[in-house]
């Protein structure tokens, strides 16, 4: 890091703010099925990595996916339609911003005692505003929950008002909407928690999604926010400095499937832009973080990172990662 | 209330800070049978009567209970048992936590901004200690989840180590510990966020029950804390004026089930302590609430109050509900 950067921090606030996304499915490796055991290891190991953050003076929000997780309630929930209550997307979003929260805060919390650390971690519940008029609403695009049969895919579409389809080949699904992040409702409490020096958990599963209906009421609507944009977001209206996405892959790498692959070290606001002019990276992977990453510098956000866990420490000495580089 | 008792709240803070418990039972009527949309309605019914305490100037947390949400919770893994990974009870207590604080948070929102009044709410994700050398843990009482045949009991103890017990001829169940809560490890930031002006729901379902290990570490336990107890633990952590305990009966009664059934107003500290020593108010529902705030006030509170929502207006002034009255 060039110390005309590091020097700049302090303009915006005595300790500069982190946020950092994480996936829903860096609680379960490669092989596992997703048990509590497994979630409970894998937390414990990427908060050994996240610690060096705040050894280096930090302050940090955490953001999770919950794809598996949320996918596992649905699933659950159709196993058990003819017998119990039906609950709608954004309350099980909720339910896992419960569960995944607490694995993590406690395993936070644990590993930062471990190092003679003493920081508060809390879990907050974040409903996030979509825009209804989202054009995602009208092109719901986003697969949720388990496969079935076609057969059954109608019937719950008929049922529920579902809106399915057929996922290349592999069975039929239900499908909702990825809405845009507008507004995260809690933004002023986690920035609050996070300037008092505690470490706050928000934002999970991309945040619970809401409205406002024509009295100004927030209401749920059933759709799922992506964590990476919502983690972008949450970054801007906390005043967040560095914005770091943690994935499978220690950086972003150009042309990933040819023999011509190779990594991106540091990438230019001008850079990024024509990446995503250009659609360089894809839909469904490090395109959203790409994207989420931008947003964050065009709104003044200083700093992004793309990495894995095990190569975060090295990439905060500029030895690994992607880094984006937003104003000085 | 007595002048000279109102002009006592600014020795302690700017603004009283209330603690205000509701069980998992007021989110579903008699009849219901607890539904999304049941449960939406009755948050909203209950965050209108709460609306009171911020109008007249109180800081306000919120606790509540989920007895029939993490019940259901339990059911559902239990119909998915063959076919899903199972999670211990503190995980699904953090569920709850989610989406219980999520249909609070929403409703109190709403309800404040269709008055005009504008606050932030958060729920924060509550651990709470318990000893591990607790008597409960040696006489696991508290009845959890579904009635299950005696067979289907057996085969659950013998794969998950369950202790289970025949429930007054109502078919078997599996029961848990129920230890009391020691420490709210969020203590200090549900203090921060309240003492900032905003609203926090914490301490949901009696908090996520967790020990130390010999290393230090937190870990999860199997058990369910009284709400009720958690409720005054955290009013004592948070320096809060007034626990209210919200129930079904609109305050404590005398002879409940007589005809010589008489309602009791005021109780002094040592009228409280000798209905405890006595047993005068039954385990499974006033005992608890009453040995509360009996705590509370011992560790220094001012003011406690059991009451139901509809009747909270009113005994605010004096004219409803049963008054514990502390140290002046």
């Amino acid at each position: 890091m060039i110390a005309s950067n590091r020097s700049d921090w302090p303009q915006t606030t005595a300790q500069p703010t982190a946020v950092v996304a994480m996936g829903g499915h860096a609680f379960i490796q490669s092989g596992e099925t997703g048990t509590y055991e497994e979630h409970e290891r894998n937390a414990r190991m990427i908060c050994r990595e996240l610690t060096v953050l705040v050894e280096r003076g930090y302050r940090m929000v955490i953001t999770h996916g919950n794809g598996p997780q949320v996918g596992d309630l649905l699933l659950r929930q159709e196993l058990t339609r003819d017998s119990m209550p039906r609950w709608p997307l954004d309350v099980l979003v909720a339910q896992t911003e419960g569960s995944l929260g607490y694995l993590m805060q406690r395993a936070l919390l644990n590993e930062l005692r471990s190092r003679g650390i003493h920081r508060y971690v809390v879990s907050m519940i974040t409903q996030v505003v979509v825009d209804p008029n989202d054009a995602a609403f009208g092109n719901p695009a986003k697969p949720v929950g388990p496969f079935m049969r076609q057969e059954e895919a109608e019937r719950l579409r008929d049922q529920f008002g579902w809106i399915v389809r057929e996922d290349a080949g592999r069975g039929w699904r239900r499908v909702v909407p990825s809405p845009k992040p507008v507004r995260i409702v809690q933004a002023e409490m986690v920035r609050e928690a996070v300037h008092s020096g505690n470490i706050a958990v928000a934002g999970g599963g991309g945040g619970v999604p809401v409205t406002l209906d024509p009295a100004g009421d927030y209401v749920g609507v059933e759709a799922v926010i992506d964590k990476d944009l919502t983690s972008g977001v949450l970054a801007t209206d906390i005043g967040a400095e560095l914005l770091v996405i943690l994935t499978a892959v220690d950086a972003v790498y150009l042309d990933w499937s040819t023999p011509n692959r190779r990594r991106v070290g540091a990438v230019t606001m001008s850079e990024c832009e024509q990446y995503i002019a250009n659609g360089t990276f894809p839909a469904g992977s490090m395109g959203p973080k790409v994207e989420a990453i931008f947003g964050f510098l065009e709104r003044g956000g200083r700093r992004g990172l793309i990495t894995d866990p095990q190569s975060l420490r090295d990439a905060l000495d500029g030895r690994a990662g992607t880094h984006f580089i937003g104003r000085i």
